[in-house]
């Protein structure tokens, strides 16, 4: 039996991979009059007049929404809310493995912006934090944005700022290892979609300055035409010198690949006009960009990718249980860019002596959850 | 310390009454990628080949939605969504405690009946029922029909259909013990919101004919103006006789009154004007149309109200749990009427030996959410 066929074995079992549980006792009458009617009117009454006081007395403390419109399930694409039902559940999993946040999946039916907009502001007051996950850019970035101007409680979409917090960990010990400055590296980032994106802006964030970004049509660069709205703006932002071409262009003299994008668009011959011991994140799931054993031969001096099996995992799981919890617990009412940098430096220190094959922590180190949600603030 | 005061400390302690828990372990890499990354995918590619799998394969299997706009939160009012969280969660435990049932609150911000119908259609995805709880007439009619329509999971607002269904189990008992048939008999519905609107419902579903429906101007009649869609379509289908005038004219012989309203507006004196033995449900609450000894000393047969320090609580606890178990037990698609009677028969028939003080059984009979649960379906 493959991993697909035992997870499916696993799902038939459980049918579900989180269930509710009580944190009162509800064994006699008075129990049920204090939980629930006559005496919870007494919590309503201080509520309504007060609604900051939510946050104290009810679930709202400590519970966390995944909302996904199923535009952009893991690597297989729009699948819709059903199909998203199973990731989610298993995001909420790892949320209460490893933070003890208390989170629940909402798969909607709509992928309508204003419509996903409309529909998370209204369920806002049951949550402490919204989770977004699984949309597919561009929209992500309006819905998270629009979110994050509406509402008083954090909002996330882990596909951008999970991924981007963890990039930016490992690279920060890669580059320590390899003894360069942030301010004097060229940065390659290859794909714009949600990932990419943050990517670049937590790196232009931290202090980089030279990145090149790059779509599956080549360098996003002042000759490209027909460029969505966020590609533009990150125009402006990146590719300083003005570069032009394909990703063989961009990677010359670059010292840091950072690819989410396909299986196999890095070649290996592409590493040698890279500048010696290129750092390689090689993200594409489930196959990389290209393969660590062969970047390694090609001369590469770090190379991370999405999968377990080989060393630097880049697993979103290190970022976001410790980021809401920070958030809930700091009463943080919505997400700065400074929090995500400070989440990265959080998670980078908690490799204590970094190793080629050692930039990213180990995504069971118990220790990383609480060190982001320190700085979560 | 009263009751209110020591909620209040319950709810300052806990902050939530539920929380989330693993039914997978996470303990390792290995489970993490059968639970989630990669092998999740597979369970999202069955489930988008056939849509109908999420209910076998995810916690769609055992979940519902308690769906809340706070616009008739217990005996409180429009209080708001936040100030509905801690009744929901309460009832959330009820779920879990008497059926097993994972529920969760959805409180939301609007009180807009399309917004909600439209919400509650575009999180369904996640969930194997809706609960609608706290939602004030005429709203809730609407919102509920167009809901049971347009969902393929079953549907139910349970400030209605519960307890209608627990004062129908406690009539048929009551009635057996007085010997009397339910064609021969006439009732008076004291308040016509969402229970004294499905308590009618349901009694004409059981058989009973003669019904007089009174609210706080009077019998529902002819004579009124100004009545809501709501009203008109119930007088058409009770009140036979025509009869117009207060309640004090529409309780001349009648054998019971239901009375869902406020307190104190059944006078000991108007207990006389009614058939002998009367069977009184005062179930406003936290104080009840007439108090029990009241009732008693007037001659009253069997007296139930809404509140545990009585004999004969008509607790919603006793219809909801089992209701929404045998749903999901059973592939129930949509609640029908007929389910709703069945449900009453069946917690009637778990009082063993019902006498005057005991014809709804304890809310802490385990065997009754067993028994709803069997004949859902």
């Amino acid at each position: 039996m493959d991993i697909y066929e035992e997870s499916l074995e696993l799902h038939k079992k459980h049918g579900g991979k989180i269930a509710t549980q009580l944190k009162v006792s509800l064994n006699n009458k008075k129990d049920l009059s204090l939980a629930y009617s006559p005496g919870v009117a007494a919590v309503s009454r201080v509520i309504s007049e007060d609604v900051t006081k939510a946050k104290e007395l009810t679930i709202k403390k400590n519970t966390v929404a995944i909302v996904s419109d199923g535009s952009a399930i893991l690597g297989l694409g729009n699948l819709g809310p059903h199909a998203a039902l199973p990731v989610m559940e298993g995001k909420a999993a790892l949320f209460k493995y490893f933070a003890d946040v208390d989170a629940f999946p909402i798969c909607i039916d709509t992928q309508d912006v204003d419509e996903i907009v409309e529909l998370v502001k209204n369920i806002a007051p049951t949550f402490g934090g919204i989770n977004l996950e699984d949309i597919s850019a561009p929209r992500c970035f309006e819905v998270e944005k629009r979110l994050r101007k509406e509402l008083d409680i954090p909002v996330m979409h882990d596909d951008q700022h999970g991924t981007a917090v963890v990039v930016l960990a490992g690279l920060m010990n890669a580059l320590k290892l390899r003894g360069s400055k942030k301010e004097e590296i060229k940065v390659v980032v290859n794909g714009v979609g949600a990932a990419g994106v943050a990517i670049t802006k937590i790196l232009l964030d931290w202090g980089i300055t030279d990145i090149v970004l790059c779509d599956s049509q080549g360098i996003i660069c002042h000759e490209r035409i027909g460029l969505n709205e966020t590609k533009v703006k990150l125009m402006k932002i990146t590719n300083g010198g003005g570069v032009c071409g394909m990703l063989r262009d961009a990677l010359e003299d670059a010292d840091v690949f950072i690819g989410v994008s396909v299986v196999g668009v890095l070649k290996k011959e592409a590493l040698k006009i890279m500048k010696k011991d290129p750092i390689i994140f090689a993200l594409a799931n489930p196959e990389p960009e290209i393969m660590p054993d062969v970047a390694k031969d090609a001369g590469a001096f770090v190379v991370a990718t999405g999968r377990s099996d080989f060393p630097n995992q880049v697993n979103n799981v290190l970022a976001f249980p410790g980021i809401f919890r920070g958030a809930l617990d700091n009463d943080v009412v919505q997400f700065k860019d400074k929090m995500f940098v400070a989440a990265a430096k959080a998670i980078a220190r908690c490799v204590d002596s970094p190793t080629v094959d050692m930039v990213i922590p180990d995504p069971f180190d118990e220790r990383v959850a609480k060190a982001v949600a320190q700085v979560i603030k």
